[in-house]
């Protein structure tokens, strides 16, 4: 069950058939967990170069400085690699208003699953998006 | 910016196309993340039926108890999903002895990236995982 990856101090982050490893952002002051986005190569360069968190866009695919819109950027504190070098932890500090989800809110995850779909966590937006993201 | 999927209370997971969606498990204690894996439609259900965390292997191709093998089994507390329905986030207490790394450790993100390398942070192995998995 254990292999090489797990116990060398050799970083070898290992990106998938499309170039790309998860990232999971939490933040650097109290653990929780903010969001979750993909890196490629040059992200994860340009994130560990500058500080700031960088992510790649699946779905404009393009490289993407968090908070370049929305001024929501995360400063970085420590990055983390999982026992099999295919996941990233990113642990920040949120500036900005402090929403690193797009809806204005804290964190993604304000939603949790019930019986019959699902309910708001009661974290509430900081913003208005209609006013960060002109379309 | 924002689409339907962001507001609603509907439940609407997003599966790829491989048929999964990724999973981030957090202590529901204290909130520190323990692991990634992902679910498949069949290992949603489980786990919202049973109250214990399941998931798709990718490198066994099988649906798989988390714990079955080890004992570190985890108990689900909640799940939650983010803005783009795409990700589930299980908060979950860990059982067994609280390892829910198959390194023995508390958690799979136990080395932080370095200038030249990985840094251990000193997650010690709570056992020795050659005497959980017999190969």
């Amino acid at each position: 069950m254990t292999s090489g990856l797990d116990e060398t101090v050799e970083f070898r982050p290992s990106f998938d058939a499309d170039g790309l490893i998860p990232a999971i952002v939490t933040d650097a002051r109290d653990g929780t967990l903010l969001m979750f986005a993909y890196m490629n190569r040059e992200a994860l360069r340009r994130t560990r170069d500058t500080g700031f968190a960088h992510f790649w866009s699946r779905s404009r695919k393009a490289l993407w400085k968090k908070g370049e819109t929305s001024g929501e950027i995360l400063e970085v504190r420590e990055v983390l690699i999982d026992c099999d070098q295919d996941v990233l932890q990113i642990r920040a500090v949120p500036k900005g208003r402090g929403a690193a989800c797009h809806t204005g809110r804290r964190t993604c995850f304000y939603r949790r699953v019930a019986k019959d779909g699902l309910e708001f966590t009661g974290d509430a937006p900081l913003f208005d998006p209609k006013d960060v993201y002109k379309s």
